[in-house]
């Protein structure tokens, strides 16, 4: 029921991975009533493969996100994330308000063992057609360096798994490279880092080399994540718009424009948090992932394939492993 | 005789703003034989307007800034500092080590009373060609409440004064808008300056909104500001990275690219911490411009273009007299 789209895109979404994934099963969380007229509408009401469970609520998009805890308990949301906790469903898929989105999975389906706080990952280009991994994009805003150090265990199991690395770079994100530089919560966690064996750390790295394929990697606190990656955004919009403003000056500016607007428009979309495969929320007992609230039905099926990679490579249970092995030397 | 291309880009930058400001006195402070023989090449080695202050020593870009601040007493920059703290400058303008700046002007001219540090600010293109001061930059990684409040009143006299703005709006910059939304430093921030009638504050912005003309004046802390300049800086090239690659693809793109990539790039250098008008140090007993590394003369020029505006404009005294009377409404 989420997204600023609502149900159409959603469904339209689940259609297409429907049709994609033979195997998959999608319960479809949200106003049955809603849901089967779409389904019946194409044909495909008695399909074994697509179920409906009824979730009257709807959690607004800017409604907050401790009132859809405690006053939404039958939106589609909530009735998803209830899904994956009792093992009906192997991972969740959302358009929804992102706050109440990570604030329902947490509280619903609580953090692994060894991990304070769940992180909001999700992969950035890097140059020459890589990507990079970027957290924590704004799941945590007061991070210390334990939490830091917990964020860049699960970004170096995301990047093995689901980018299929061996030993990913893994760096912290700082206001310059010299050991000497940063805050004390980034000093303290490069000490940790450092000293932990199953990390490829390969240090600091500034803003710009996320994007220099420096590292696979980017470890940072939710509130300089989120605001990276929103500046980024908010610059790839103000581009487009320039490359649009131009365009009116004259003819040979307009064609111009016309084939430089899809190129710019696909790099803006690159770099908006989770327009293409989705943000995961990573570090909980569950697969949770976002997709941008405004995203149209191709980039929410990206989001729906990106859940089934991490349910096939069971994202979680190699986080927990992973975790668990590292506490353990620690002891 | 810093930045990354020597004096040569400074010293032509010099001759053209010497030639745009008939009444400009330049000190040029460096190596006096390299800089003699520079304006004996242009026939200006006896302008009265043109000065030459012995420095021999020069803080290399990748020194420490300690380490400079303590074994470089003759460096150039030091000089330069020098001469505005004796009063016989009244700015200085570099392309050197911007820590070794920081950390050199910040001892040797003192903050402002009622300033406790001294604060990197630019200005950022915004949509609909407008323009946006952000600040911290990279001066002061550790920022409670109090600081970033000075910061705000002194980005608010910065718009004021050099961008001739009556009643700048002025931010915060948040992972949200929402009040509920942020870390405790923003909250507390939020706190002081909603009750500050010399500051016409506008509540939070995100990243994004850097660049959406929402706000005239967007505060932070030095490492949040350093980050998200950084990665659009990041960002920026990347696009201009894409644009190459695609143009070997084929004649078409190839064609394209030759037209698009100067419009992407004097977009890139606008985002670009101080490629253009400079970043200036403020909060200090003098006036204090840091050009980029790599500026070419054309840049430096601006740099300097941009001490002039603040000297005229008696930015460091409008800042005190701000700051002051805010103290003494406060107590």
């Amino acid at each position: 029921m989420g997204g600023d789209n609502g149900p159409h895109v959603t469904l339209a979404a689940a259609l297409t991975a429907h049709f994609n994934y033979p195997k998959l099963h999608l319960i479809l969380c949200g106003q049955s009533d809603l849901i089967s007229a779409y389904l019946e509408q194409h044909d495909c009401i008695d399909d074994p493969r697509l179920s409906i469970h009824d979730a009257p609520e709807v959690v607004e998009m800017h409604e907050r996100p401790l009132y859809a805890l405690r006053n939404k308990p039958n939106s589609s949301m909530r009735a998803a994330i209830n899904l994956v906790h009792s093992g009906e469903a192997q991972a969740c898929v959302s358009a929804g308000n992102t706050g109440a989105l990570m604030t329902i999975a947490f509280y619903v389906l609580k953090t692994l063992p060894g991990i304070d706080r769940p992180a909001l990952i999700s992969r950035l280009p890097s140059v020459n057609n890589n990507r990079v991994f970027l957290l924590d994009l704004g799941a945590n805003v007061n991070c210390d360096s334990e939490i830091l150090y917990q964020y860049a265990l699960m970004g170096s199991v995301m990047a093995e798994e689901v980018e299929g690395l061996t030993q990913p770079r893994v760096a912290l994100l700082n206001v310059g490279e010299e050991q000497i530089k940063g805050n004390d919560q980034v000093k303290q966690t490069a000490q940790l880092l450092s000293e932990c064996d199953d990390i490829n750390y390969i240090g600091f790295v500034e803003g710009n080399d996320i994007f220099t394929d420096k590292a696979d990697v980017v470890v940072t606190d939710g509130f300089v994540g989120n605001v990276a990656l929103k500046a980024c955004e908010g610059l790839g919009k103000l581009i487009i718009e320039e490359v649009k403003r131009l365009s009116n000056k004259n003819v040979l500016y307009r064609i111009l424009a016309k084939i430089a607007l899809p190129l710019l428009k696909s790099l803006y979309k690159s770099v908006n948090p989770d327009q293409y495969n989705g943000a995961s929320l990573i570090g909980l007992n569950g697969i949770v992932v976002k997709s941008h609230g405004n995203a149209s039905a191709e980039a929410f099926s990206y989001a729906i394939d990106e859940a089934i990679e991490e349910v096939s490579r069971q994202v979680p249970q190699k986080i927990g492993h992973r975790v668990e092995g590292v506490l353990s030397l620690r002891q």
